[in-house]
């Protein structure tokens, strides 16, 4: 029997994880790498992440499956050129945004995409990034279903499920407002707070300073600027009402602090302590 | 020969902790716990944290080592309650702040003191946080050690060392203000973005998107609000300070998205890549 043909769209973390993890669940795979940059491209076939590099859309679009694993503004470019697809070809794209990749889908091939949000990543990229088991027992969020293929839909549902994720359907609407809120607005919040630190601080004070917190709450400011510029452009709007949000919580407590109203400060912080009950 | 009797005041995550490493590198040290609250000494007896309980100052300061791991407007009261201190014992405190509880030592016990800050934690507390390797690896501020005796700031030295942490000397003013920046603000942040979260989202909303960022981020909003209302107190200036730059950069932030300066965003996030090269 022919292998079933996955092509893989950025051969980075996300891109590079779902192959290790697709390998495990089953030797039927053969996956074609496409990704313009070239030392990733080497990378992932000497790591065994694809079997195949290819810079040819054609033969893209000869793949049953095909993962679009690369910025957003990248992959709204890459659905626009993806026009000979087969009514069987099941395109899914892994995107931290999911409004404008949803609307940007041309009619006709609407059916063979599904749109994804792997609840998953770290702050590393590239191809020596990728992790066999980052997807396992996260959720994918699954968003604008009812415009995709009933293969689609059933075959992307099965591939999670096979490395280990949770489905988790949602609205592409909602989807951006949540993720904004309790993704893209922490990032940026990171970002802030590193950049604030580096700053006023001078390296040997950060590295004999930096506890547990800190390198908690620095680390995902250590993201690719890239793909994180393209997140907050396609979700402005979002993201902007979630910084405001942030601002009037930071600026509450500045004030309980400035006018020492210590009693009003814990029990801010009290209600913070809330988030235990459901993380 | 008679074991070291070490007094610990404050049977929690880091008086608890601290027992059990020292009990790692000795059988020779005996364990006095102080604690107000009955629950925290019960726990303690039995998880072998104590060798016995007191609420005796006079049982207390009969030890050879005496640790202050409560929180620090606590730790200020008790200091002015050890007036019957021999020359030879070392009293060390444990509190994160440093410049108040270092100029709230009396002269006459001055040389007793060592004052400390472990650069390590949880978000957890009680007894039963306590962990074996909670110091190991990690570093230890001492501040003001031109004020402590001789023979204690040899002995607070020989005692971390002999629990695998690394001492970094500092002023307690400098201490504060770098604490500040690197570990209070963070955690006031946090407290801000959990409080932001819950109010504008739903339990499975979060569940189901909360990622390894947002986990991360978060995790301090659960620590303990009494203690860090005395931190937030103690350190108040510098807190302003540090939360005031934090706004200035999430200002930038937030002017970059809203104006659309794609290219400008993108070089802010790379300078705070920067952290990367030392954490």
């Amino acid at each position: 029997m022919a292998k079933t043909k996955v092509g893989i769209v950025g051969l980075g973390l996300m891109g590079g994880s779902l192959s290790l993890a697709l390998q495990e669940t089953s030797k039927d795979y053969y996956f074609i790498g496409f990704d313009h940059n070239q030392k990733h491209c080497t990378e992932a076939k000497k790591l065994g992440i694809a079997d195949e590099i290819s810079d040819s859309l054609d033969r893209l679009q000869e793949c049953d499956i095909i993962f679009l694993s690369i910025p957003v503004d990248g992959i709204i470019s890459i659905i626009q050129r993806l026009d000979n697809l087969s009514p069987h070809t099941t395109v899914i794209d892994l995107g931290s945004t999911k409004e404008k990749i949803s609307l940007s889908i041309p009619e006709h091939t609407r059916a063979n995409f599904v749109t994804a949000h792997p609840m998953t990543g770290t702050e590393k990229f590239g191809p020596t990034s990728a992790l066999q088991n980052l997807y396992k027992n996260k959720v994918v969020v699954l968003c604008d279903m009812d415009k995709s293929g009933e293969h689609q839909k059933a075959l992307a549902t099965k591939l999670f499920t096979s490395i280990g994720m949770k489905i988790v359907p949602m609205n592409a609407k909602e989807h951006d407002r949540h993720a904004a809120f309790i993704s893209h607005m922490p990032h940026a919040l990171s970002y802030a707070l590193a950049n604030s630190v580096l700053e006023q601080e001078d390296a040997p004070s950060i590295i004999a300073l930096a506890g547990g917190g800190f390198r908690d709450m620095s680390r995902i400011a250590k993201s690719n600027p890239s793909m994180w510029e393209d997140i907050f452009r396609q979700n402005r709007t979002n993201l902007l009402e979630s910084i405001h949000c942030l601002q009037v919580e930071l600026k509450k407590c500045e004030k309980m602090v400035e006018n020492s109203e210590w009693e009003n400060l814990n029990e801010w912080m009290g209600e913070a302590n809330k988030l235990h009950d459901i993380l």
